[in-house]
């Protein structure tokens, strides 16, 4: 498959809940202008996404929302569960504990640590934290698939080459810091403070 | 000033917290390829990002930390403070409210607002849930710059209709939808889980 960029990974993402929202509502078909308007973006724009993985929809009657909903999951690997281990017992690690919008698309939470020794054996949601030591064990061997990092800055460097020890080749990094891992490992990073200063870049030049 | 992208925005964040990684360590200069290293981007997109706001640097020399910290600082708006209010007081509003982050770069959670009977009195951190009823009086007149919508999917169009009426015009969404509101007011949207798609992406094709 062609290499296609992180902003139309993006896009693909947000086409496929307009379409989640569009079948909960019973509708069967829409058009690239209806999915562009839902999203904000150019109808063009939706064409030439969508194109770039084949071309889907019918002249004159637009895409059939189920088969469409489909295909995009397929693209994004949202067909298989995928197993997630939280990093970090803090704030932000607890709240993704139990985050829906996680389970809805298949991303199942199945382990949760912690070096805090008042943290370990603390049950949040149903999950035991457990010894950061132990991970290797307790996820090693592909049990596996994604690691979320929800530790503070001065810690996620040293945790996340633990992360990439054991043979996780994902991490989601929420910790305020570039991290160096090795090629075969993909790194997104979540910076809600990064999201609230292109507001505060809207509200100090407006 | 012109207008610059989404994505040169997101960039300055990245390399004001490089800068402030830096100065932290006592360097006083760093050049356009030390900061694309940190950054893992080219070095011609850092002197393209920052020359589109007059040119800083010093040939030869690079840039002074301090000096460019300040200078992109004052393009995002940070160098002053911005009063937050969070809306729903669930999972995800209550590791804002501690959030280190949003405190550190000047963003100042002032308010908590809830619907919910048995949230509202609640104390998170210092604060008191209040009852989101009294939104206008709470955040009107200038008093709250930014809101932050957490409450759930199917109640978040409404709630930020009363985020607007109130006449807040910035609003980070972490509800997975769409926000339809006036051209005045400018949506960030945050979702986890579309960034964790991107990484089963990438483990689906790779």
């Amino acid at each position: 498959m062609k290499k296609i960029s992180e902003s139309t990974i993006r896009r693909l993402s947000r086409y496929y809940r307009s379409l989640e929202h569009l079948i909960s509502k019973g509708t069967e078909t829409v058009s690239s202008d209806q999915l562009a308007e839902i999203d904000g973006i150019t109808s063009a724009q939706v064409r030439k996404d969508l194109s770039f993985f084949g071309t889907f929809g019918t002249r004159g009657l637009g895409y059939n929302t189920k088969t469409l909903k489909n295909q995009i999951g397929e693209i994004l690997g949202l067909n298989k569960p995928w197993r997630v281990v939280i990093v970090g017992a803090g704030n932000i690690g607890r709240a993704l504990v139990n985050y829906e919008e996680f389970e809805k698309q298949g991303f199942r939470v199945c382990l949760i640590l912690d070096t805090d020794p008042e943290k370990i054996g603390n049950n949040i949601h149903g999950l035991k934290v457990q010894d950061i030591k132990q991970i290797d064990e307790l996820t090693g061997k592909g049990k596996t698939d994604i690691a979320v990092l929800a530790v503070p800055a001065h810690a996620a460097q040293r945790v996340a080459d633990m992360i990439v020890n054991a043979g996780i080749r994902a991490i989601l990094n929420f910790a305020p810091v570039s991290l160096k891992v090795p090629d075969h490992v993909q790194v997104k990073n979540e910076n809600t403070a990064i999201e609230i200063e292109a507001l505060s870049y809207y509200l100090a030049n407006s």
